[in-house]
């Protein structure tokens, strides 16, 4: 199998289940016991922690951990809402449904919210951000990097604008940590969610960045772990993992990601001009290095997945989260895609084990398989799909 | 190291860790990707749902994925009574912080929370909670077993005056499941709690069982994951292992409680015997088959769990959640304890991986050390400390 759906979720590295292990056999504590057991549970998170926060430079004591990126998400948006009413939130119109959801409840809640549009890039404008700013504004969510199109955001610009104002600036990035350099005391970020599994760590776990100073109220009460802003016994294999991960990341940062990038621009560069009817979606320039996008006109994104998947790989239409609700996705319509540019969605993440072999083969299948589909496409008549040569 | 703390956490079981690992290593998709990866890990946690449902006598259907047994309890109390405005509910005096501190946050935002009393066992009187009902009550949310003094509380009763009602009940299980014989159905209970880390399972995962019927507000919005009601991505190696631990919990539980009961009878009777001014806490008859939970007169616990500690045994003074607040119990207290009587309390909670040289052991250690401790002890003059022969 070819494993391109990265975006998705990634494999967990060697080294990180190896320092799993302990954790799920012997080190079984509950962190919160005093005994020996409770302890070096204890000790294995707030090295964890370290991890995590070296990996965007934050303080350790800047870390909470969750059960995930979604978690986290939400977690920032009721928690500063609920801290300051009335409340308006400022976001975008291409976020995770893990900001747009919470974001659609609070509305209900009296919260004000306002998404920002975006180009065709994708790409969100600091100067309507500025615009939309408030007394009322509490909160400033803006994703780093788009989990469908894979652009990256104007984060310094917008966390200028926020800081000037002392409006907290929160942005998801879920997709971006450990793919990017991130420095969250130079960009100026106040709160920042990540997904361990999104990084070659595993699943279940992830962790909020809340700046030191900036108020937030929990959301799951109990215990008091987490200095009582997030309480349940610690996943401690997951969390040990997911440090793991995060220093991983961050050693092999720049060489893993021109390695990425080169696969990934090597796969853009073959479907582009191999391939006939195709677009790249997302910015070309500003855009996550794993990420590839692309609009093959006249078929089926999924007719193409499911096809791929016969083929032996693994690619997706767009977030695979939204497989759920079965919409068309929300990120291509608000930038501003016709009905058949989304239907003709792809999109092919690379990862760390991938190789120029299975970029090869893909490139091969997806021609095959294109060319296949398009032969009873209803617009064949439309466009040329001649096969470049 | 002798592991007395089963009540904090449990060692996972073999078979449970070689369950995971296939999702540890390449089993790695989302289950939200329609590819193959993803489709294999939808069916493991479709396979994980059936194994939980089973061990409670539930449908799968009934079963909703957490992060755990302190997110489960959140989301019954905030998801209930924002479902219902106004909303009475009705709890115990006894409950874990992760039901007793959402209910405090629920205070806050009006909602009206009755706490029932315990008699001295911690058993609270069904009468009562007829008495307390009301037109508003939208939700009664009593514990199974207690998880510091393993006092069961009279769940058939209690649901019972629940139905006639038709107001929801919950009971926060976390400690009963998987110790003994618990069927939904025919107690006729609501909703209920379970954590994985307690039955021999990993840590970082729970269920919510919600009777078909039930309705209930999210609390965690995103991808809409689990029909809409927990999003976030599925904690897929840990679901498979909290699967696994409930199916071995199911295959095995009149075997393994009747060995973690025989353990257990064996150390309370003997420390009752072999140690002076020793009381056992909790109902005697009506109680968890692993917890025992003591008061030696003239002690403190924490000096007790230290020294247990340096003579390698691992051990409570009651919930290892509290460690964190640093509070006297809530529970010894509700139970009309003196501040001497709580000071003074031990908790030893056995597992399936205890035999009986260990229990010995166990004894012997803590007759040496209670002799020793009390041999400077304030109140040395008030008891007679002489130990039995």
């Amino acid at each position: 199998m070819i494993y391109l759906d990265n975006a998705a979720s990634t494999q967990i590295h060697e080294d990180v289940l190896d320092s799993m292990l302990p954790y799920l056999k012997e080190q079984y504590g509950n962190p919160s016991s005093i005994h020996r057991y409770g302890r070096l549970a204890h000790k294995a998170i707030e090295k964890a922690r370290k991890q995590i926060a070296s990996l965007i430079n934050a303080d350790p004591s800047e870390i909470l951990l969750t059960s995930g990126g979604t978690e986290s998400n939400n977690m920032v948006l009721v928690g500063i809402s609920t801290k300051n009413t009335p409340c308006q939130i400022i976001t975008s119109s291409i976020e995770h449904d893990a900001i747009l959801e919470p974001c659609k409840k609070l509305t209900q809640n009296g919260v004000d919210v306002v998404y920002l549009p975006v180009d065709k890039f994708g790409m969100v404008n600091p100067l309507d951000l500025k615009n939309h700013l408030s007394e009322k504004t509490c909160l400033v969510s803006i994703m780093f990097g788009n989990n469908e199109v894979g652009t990256i955001q104007p984060i310094p610009e917008i966390a200028t604008i926020c800081n000037e104002r002392k409006i907290p600036f929160h942005t998801d990035a879920v997709q971006a940590v450990g793919k990017i350099q991130i420095d969250v005391k130079e960009l100026g970020i106040d709160l920042l969610s990540i997904s361990s599994h999104k990084l070659n760590g595993p699943k279940g776990v992830g962790a909020l960045y809340i700046k030191n100073g900036i108020d937030i109220e929990p959301v799951i009460l109990g215990g008091g772990q987490e200095h009582g802003l997030r309480s349940g016994t610690e996943n401690v294999a997951n969390i040990v993992g997911f440090g793991k991960a995060c220093e991983i990341a961050k050693n092999n940062l720049d060489t893993n990601m021109s390695y990425v990038k080169k696969l990934r621009d090597t796969l853009i560069e073959k479907v582009l001009n191999e391939i006939p009817e195709v677009t790249l979606n997302g910015d070309p320039q500003s855009r996550l290095p794993n990420n590839a996008h692309f609009t093959f006109l006249g078929v089926n994104g999924e007719d193409l997945i499911i096809k791929l998947d016969e083929y032996g790989i693994a690619a997706s239409t767009g977030s695979a989260c939204s497989v759920h609700t079965q919409r068309a996705s929300h990120v291509l319509q608000a930038m501003g895609f016709s009905h058949e540019q989304i239907t003709g969605s792809l999109r092919l993440t690379i990862g760390i084990f991938n190789n120029e072999n299975e970029i090869e083969q893909t490139v091969s299948t997806l021609k095959k398989i294109v060319e296949e589909l398009r032969s009873f496409s209803p617009f064949k008549e439309k466009y040329s799909f001649v096969t470049k040569t």
